[in-house]
């Protein structure tokens, strides 16, 4: 098998609470061990189970504050009053080594995203089968109050406006085949043409040179 | 696993001569079975091991000529002295029976229905790991005669120019891997969200309401 040169993309995986993108970006990693995954900076307070500097680093909001006037963000927001930044650097040495990188980063970051990296950003947004499941999975996470709930589902409406504009969509109905899915959308973007270049070029010099010399 | 209404998308193949894009597409076919073949009209004659009706529809110039008066093809092309051409009903039935199609069809062919099907086509380009080895492998095929081959890899150079526009490059070193790609593709365009927008619009309304009525 030839080893092709091929650019690297960012992979950025976006639901509304409750959708369970984390859980489908855990399990994909899992799978495919040549992705690096972009931590996230947060100021929310950990879930039982996430792992500091695993799923996120934990940080204070002045600590956050910090590093945004560092300009350590690539890309940062606020979501439901708490605050969520990019690794500029994470990012950037990743796709040096050539690697693609999986950001789990809210809606409005993913489009920063596409503003600032065009084709070499892929937008998968994740929803559950519909409406009412997003809501009961939201009850069943017993970490938020009423309040907490009924703000996250009020904002998965604005959240769908800035989805739409998504390059993929995969329903998270039985969590096995919404991992496939991403799995597969992985797979064929490292086949996409334009991140190919390099190799096209050479192919063409390749038949170029034939066509002069009636030998290769 | 709820079975979501998806818009089918015309997945185009195309190759040099010699790229092996017929026994990638025959291989792809035997794992996805939904998907539907457009079986092309030629003028060529059958190579040894081609069934006609379900390789081609192998047809005389004089009946070709009859069907193109008749309206019958959707796009069709002159490639290599023969003609080819792709039956408008067979891909406008398997779209309206919400089955994707695959177009084992020419570069000229492929940017044809990219100009008619935009966003519901697909265009994927097969070529092998170099230049050398797709001369290696058309020497190997020893129906051609040396002309004819030379004829064939001077037209690759021109089909390159065309197949640069295409969306996806997989490159033909391992047949099985190159076919792995193919159906990650096939997999990943299902999970377009372009292709999905009668769900995404389902399930923002049911959103919609709940915030309405603060209960589903």
């Amino acid at each position: 098998m030839t080893t092709v040169p091929r650019t690297g993309f960012l992979l950025v995986l976006s639901s509304p609470s409750g959708g369970g993108k984390s859980t489908i970006g855990r399990q994909c990693l899992a799978r495919m061990s040549d992705i690096a995954y972009s931590v996230s900076y947060t100021t929310r307070k950990p879930r039982p189970g996430e792992r500091p500097g695993v799923d996120y680093h934990f940080v204070s909001r002045e600590e956050f504050q910090r590093l945004l006037a560092a300009d350590v963000f690539l890309e940062w927001e606020e979501v439901h009053g708490n605050y969520y930044g990019t690794s500029r650097q994470t990012v950037a040495e990743s796709l040096a080594a050539g690697r693609d990188v999986l950001l789990d980063i809210d809606v409005k970051g993913g489009l920063e995203i596409r503003r600032r990296f065009a084709d070499r950003s892929v937008l998968v947004f994740v929803l559950p089968p519909s409406g009412e499941v997003l809501a009961r999975r939201l009850r069943q996470r017993a970490t938020d109050s009423e309040e907490v709930i009924a703000a996250r589902l009020a904002n998965a409406a604005q959240e769908l406006v800035f989805g739409r504009q998504y390059d993929y969509l995969v329903i998270n109905d039985v969590l096995e085949q919404a991992v496939d899915c991403l799995c597969h959308i992985i797979a064929a973007e490292r086949c996409r043409l334009a991140r190919q270049q390099e190799f096209f070029r050479n192919f063409s010099e390749n038949i170029k040179k034939y066509n002069k010399n009636k030998e290769l």
